[in-house]
């Protein structure tokens, strides 16, 4: 008699996958981690558990109330809740032994105990760069963070997207100009609702916040959208001479526009936004947002800016940078529910061999020599029915299925047998390689991402 | 004035490497899932945080006090402590999703509360390769498990190692042969220490034991250790036809010694060693341990067996299994220590442009054409003296300035300089991409150990 047995659930709001999806997630993430690293970004590795006065150092409110918090003989620990505070703590404490610009990626979990929610998790990636800058820092860099991102979602397939760009010193330039500064938080936050609830909204809720019409038509006709780049800088020049921070913002937003197009990234997929603006308070400068096109409604995939001081809870030191993130399990979720994902790469293996015979040798030596090859093999090592067997490979997506009788180990022969077209041919161990490698870089090609 | 700073520290126990040694460590890891993935292995991505009621169904004393867990509204969560009991869980609740044998391969982080001390980790990194079967298991995995870590540590350049391979049958079996079995569980403690304490003291321990010196000499004389793997089949065909357990694990034992060296390991590399035991009640057949022969006194780096019921706690299905785990946090750690890591792999980028003009339009276009072609290229876009962007290259190993003026911009030659070598030449940028992977492949041929 069995004891009573325990149920194997896993906790809702962490994403755990069928090893399909796995896969999927993983050419993603491989994806990324390729181009981040073609940029010379060093993959940085912070522990999840942070103690709870470094991480909360600058959190309050909604942060508090969502961490994974606990304590442990004499430590106070908190999960992180996301990578950029590790980042900070990282520079701070490692200053002396880091070069600067320090360019780190980071992909990792975190952590925030939220109410949950199909959608919506608990445990997620996130796929952070950063660059850190020592007392100060490129424009430049500004541009190549979006160029990056261009990269990664090209390469994935994810073409129809387009960074929005904007300059908080655009904006608080632009509020100081209309004497408006004190209220420039509560105008970015109802002029943000323009898409969604349009100008005329808009510029009622503006009039509650005591600005005159006049104001309000000014403030909503500047952060309207622009058909093209050219046209954004036309309206931003009629204010130029006015405002000291609002010249300044032009002059870099001009910059990174200009860059950006200098790394080849086509018109169609970034433009200036006057209306993003970004809720955290500490960017200074360039803000990023990014629409996927087909689904504005997800809102922005990859987000991110220019901030004065990473690490001003830590250090006097003036440590400016500039960084961008992917909700990397949000993205996949939603891409992965919408069908989107290619099953190009779900596959474990390339090919199973399947002996017929009972001595391995002549089995074994072939599946060394296929890896040796770089070709991902499995042996079909359990005693069975050749039709389960098939149906493994089959059900598993493997592409190859390799014979291995009598005949097969007297000729040198082997039997190759192409599952996805069910075409059978004899070959020689080295033309058998040739042919799976062949046939598997071909599949390699297909972009993971596949928007019908 | 500046609000007093919090110290940016980090939780002790938690790994967190420099960008140096964390190149290091992602090489190593990186050669790990290679060769997973060759092998055919899935790369399962489990949650951190699991529910204790899962997690905690089979622990108990010191994997409880050892554990991190907490509550957050009305779940009990438990951070995991090791990869097998989210695996036993994944299998049991998705046995109706997965094909079966299921190989899975996961590199992940664990927890455990140990108290702090150096070379001991609370965050750690283990990276375990399985293969469950359903209901039944062929012995020829019990082989592959060994040959891939073979793979793994050749490649990495470990090669001085020993996999040392027992069966818990043989063991099980010798006892019963003896009419110890009831002891048997407080033998192989006692002989677990031979190699440290001695034959004679082991003997005096067993003695303890109420074992009469006839069988303590038996015993002590079966676990030695023999000069090759004929020598031990010898020593274990003395004791065949009295035990069925026996002689159904001398049998097993020599198919996987067999088939391992159809896998092509050298003899060299693994042995038959009868002291293997393995604390873990759950080991019922064949039972690895990895010597890393330089420095014995590490113990074991790469350890694991076959077991019969991997989810016992959680499904009436026969789930059999096999896998082994490497502690890579800790492995990583001690090899760093010892200095036996090599250098080749710690370089950001394999290029830095160093742009000596105002325009950046070249300088980008180059970067995009050298990233296309492969290389991990950053741009030195800072403002600042020539002397110290060198310095910058430098310290981070980064082999190779490209020097982009108005010279090279009107010719479209541009100079690569060596920064291992000094020298300095001029190319046109197809050539020296040419010239650039060129000497970054050679680089990329030395292992990432290097024991000297």
């Amino acid at each position: 008699m069995s004891k009573e047995k325990i149920v194997p659930k896993t906790l809702s709001g962490m994403m755990e996958l069928l090893p399909k999806e796995q896969l999927k997630f993983e050419q993603i993430k491989k994806t990324l981690e390729e181009v981040y690293r073609l940029y010379g970004f060093f993959p940085l590795d912070t522990p999840v558990l942070e103690a709870s006065s470094v991480l909360l150092a600058k959190a309050g409110g909604e942060t508090e109330k969502q961490i994974y918090r606990f304590s442990k003989g004499d430590n106070d620990m908190t999960m992180r809740f996301d990578l950029t505070v590790p980042l900070a703590k990282y520079v701070a404490k490692n200053a002396g032994e880091l070069s600067f610009p320090f360019r780190r990626y980071q992909i990792g979990k975190v952590y925030r105990g939220e109410r949950a929610q199909k959608g919506r998790f608990r445990e997620f990636y996130q796929a952070d760069i950063d660059i850190i800058g020592d007392g100060k820092l490129s424009i430049l860099n500004d541009a190549e963070i979006p160029s990056m991102i261009y990269d990664i979602f090209t390469k994935l397939g994810l073409d129809d997207f387009t960074i929005r760009i904007n300059n908080r010193k655009v904006l608080n330039g632009f509020y100081e100009l209309l004497s408006l500064s004190e209220k420039s938080q509560d105008i970015m936050r109802t002029v943000d609702k323009i898409e969604k609830i349009g100008k005329e909204k808009v510029i009622a809720e503006l009039e509650l916040l005591e600005i005159t019409p006049e104001d309000a038509e000014k403030i909503t006709q500047f952060i309207s959208s622009t058909a093209t780049n050219e046209e954004a800088f036309e309206k931003l020049s009629a204010y130029i001479g006015k405002n000291e921070q609002y010249d300044k913002g032009v002059e870099e937003l001009k910059a990174v526009i200009d860059a950006i197009g200098m790394f080849g990234v086509p018109a169609k997929n970034y433009k200036v936004d006057l209306s993003i603006a970004r809720g955290l308070d500490y960017y200074t400068g360039t803000v990023y947002e990014t629409t996927f096109n087909p689904h504005p409604e997800i809102g922005s995939i990859c987000s991110g800016g220019r901030y004065d001081e990473l690490a001003s809870f830590y250090t006097d030191r003036h440590l400016p940078g500039v960084g961008i993130s992917i909700g990397l399990t949000r993205l996949f979720y939603i891409l992965d529910e919408m069908d989107y994902i290619s099953e190009a790469y779900v596959a474990p293996s390339d090919v199973m061999i399947l002996p017929m015979v009972d001595d391995n040798s002549y089995v074994i030596a072939l599946s060394s020599k296929l890896r040796a090859a770089g070709i991902k093999t499995q042996i079909s090592a359990e005693s069975g029915k050749m039709k389960a067997k098939l149906n493994y490979a089959n059900r598993q997506g493997i592409p190859f299925v390799i014979f291995v009788g009598e005949d097969e180990m007297a000729t040198g022969k082997i039997t190759l047998k192409n599952m996805d077209t069910g075409a059978q041919e004899s070959f020689d161990a080295e033309a058998a390689a040739e042919h799976i490698i062949n046939y598997v870089n071909g599949k390699n090609t297909k972009k993971i991402i596949n928007i019908k």
